[in-house]
């Protein structure tokens, strides 16, 4: 059984008025006699029209689409994001073209789709690892919203958290407690955000003369529990651990809660990063740095708007927001 | 500073060729000299330039987007199915639109925005609540791919866990180790997938003469902790808990690891569903059903795959997937 889309001929042929009374009908601006408009809106309900767009994008050159483009979703931190950014996008009025990139395809490429389909405006929740990347959205003439990025460029505005800060300030309380052996535990190198806390870290630790171990992982649960597992089994005995996000520091709590003799926090503080909803289970408890999504989604809807009602300043701002310390038991001793 | 888009007119002046054949260069099925292709790809990327979809689809009627309706993205399940059903749409060459409806936005007026910008298909991961709901996405006319829902129409199809199976299959796996106390802890009543799971369960646990207890939750790792302590507190000692999702029971292992004297598995099984990451780790081992997204995501591109192929012929296909049961330390006692 073929189907036909519902067409503005057939509620006008229906409503018995003109094709063009359809489309005022449809239209926040267009002028209509109420009588007129409730006859289309009655025949449109009984036909199941749905007025067509895309007409529409190509008179004003406008889409009503936003780009967003991701990275994985499995980290809870993004999906939470994710879902905020988006729903904050649609409050305003626009829909989300979602334009996943994985490492086989290019951020570069995705750009090129997406200004096929003309969206207004483009939210990246990648880091711009580049400046050839940064002037490619540069040359979109839309307004974009790049997370986690220090480039910008004219209509490219950043916003931010302050990873580098952060990483000092972990530093500063460890030598305020009196830690002698501290570690890093690290992501992958391309992570910028990681790259920035971990230097905020390492420079706060040369201040107090401490000197850093560092340990690798791929930011998954399981690289964090390995990391520590060796780690302790190779007679290391930090009494500190800095780890660059949530989810390889509840693999670390694990692999100490597995280690008897040696424990959290009697014997070692663990801080993590980006405070996910595991962080605060109370099998974890892991101290960790809130980046305040909300902060984050709303700075970055707030520029988005400013940028699409006036596109010729081509705006380009930086946001930068403090992530906020979240105590929990892994820092703290229970009193 | 203002920057104008580029346009055909742009690449053809630079190119020294005409403007239509800047459009054969960039369709996939016009002839066009391979030198001119060449000439104007040069220009095109002097420039900076980008092909304008939008003429396409109003010709074509064919937006090359295709529209994914969620709910939250908080559940750790969500992302990763998200993820992987957007790599696979756009590995079929279709963009994807996301709308996320939340419990103020119904599924009604999600459906008529994604009408308006012609989208090509429709996967909803939300389940259907109403006939009425059915019938609309059905005279779309459009594909319709729907999780989790036995709704089907013209054009519609259903992928779906077997949600009720599930629940007796661990009825009499409780029969099987002699549970006497067997407790169902539930989510919202608006969970069509929860209520199957719970319905099979009270079936299955009819059928060896077991009385189930009931416990409700909001779905979420809190209500799961609460629970558990709220019902053990009250002097219950269940011997069988079956949860509604994986994250209500890592809060139902975390209650009874903080309740001593009592300890899972030696004196409790507790079995999730949906084997997110966290029931793996190591503070949990929680035996759980994961309901093989892989499988549900490959099932969904390929009925929406010959869907578009064969528009005409509106499929309306059920595929059920049964769901695997991964045995874990909260039902297998070490050896």
């Amino acid at each position: 059984m073929t189907k036909r889309i519902v067409t503005s001929i057939d509620v006008a042929r229906l409503a018995g008025v003109s094709q063009s009374a359809v489309s005022r009908a449809f239209s926040s601006t267009a002028s209509i006699a109420p009588a007129t408009k409730e006859r289309v809106f009655r025949a449109a309900e009984t036909l199941n029209y749905r007025p067509n767009r895309i007409p529409s994008i190509m008179l004003t050159g406008r889409s009503g689409m936003i780009g967003i483009i991701v990275g994985g979703l499995r980290n809870p931190l993004y999906g939470s994001a994710l879902e905020q950014l988006s729903s904050g996008i649609r409050d305003a009025g626009f829909q989300v073209l979602l334009v996943q990139v994985i490492d086989t395809v290019t951020l570069d490429a995705a750009i090129d789709q997406l200004a096929g389909y003309r969206v207004d405006a483009l939210v990246t929740a990648l880091a711009i690892g580049s400046e050839k990347t940064a002037a490619a959205l540069s040359a979109l003439a839309i307004p974009v919203i790049a997370f986690n990025s220090p480039l910008t460029g004219p209509g490219v505005s950043s916003v931010r958290s302050n990873n580098r800060e952060s990483g000092r300030r972990v530093a500063h309380m460890m030598a305020e407690k009196q830690v002698r052996q501290p570690f890093w535990l690290g992501g992958p190198d391309r992570n910028a955000a990681s790259q920035a806390r971990k230097a905020g870290f390492l420079e706060g630790c040369a201040e107090f003369g401490m000197e850093v171990t560092m340990l690798g992982g791929d930011d998954s649960y399981q690289s964090g529990f390995d990391a520590i597992t060796t780690a302790l089994a190779d007679g290391h005995r930090p009494d500190g651990l800095f780890c660059s996000n949530d989810l390889m520091g509840c693999g670390a709590l694990d692999a100490l809660r597995d280690r008897t003799g040696f424990s959290c926090p009697e014997d070692i503080m663990v801080i993590g990063y980006d405070n996910i909803p595991q962080s605060a289970w109370h099998g974890y408890q892991l101290s960790s740095f809130d980046q305040r999504p909300d902060a984050l989604v709303a700075a970055a809807l707030d520029i988005l708007t400013r940028s699409l009602a006036n596109p010729e300043e081509r705006l380009s701002e930086t946001c930068v927001i403090d992530a906020t310390l979240v105590l929990r038991r892994s820092t703290e001793k229970p009193v």
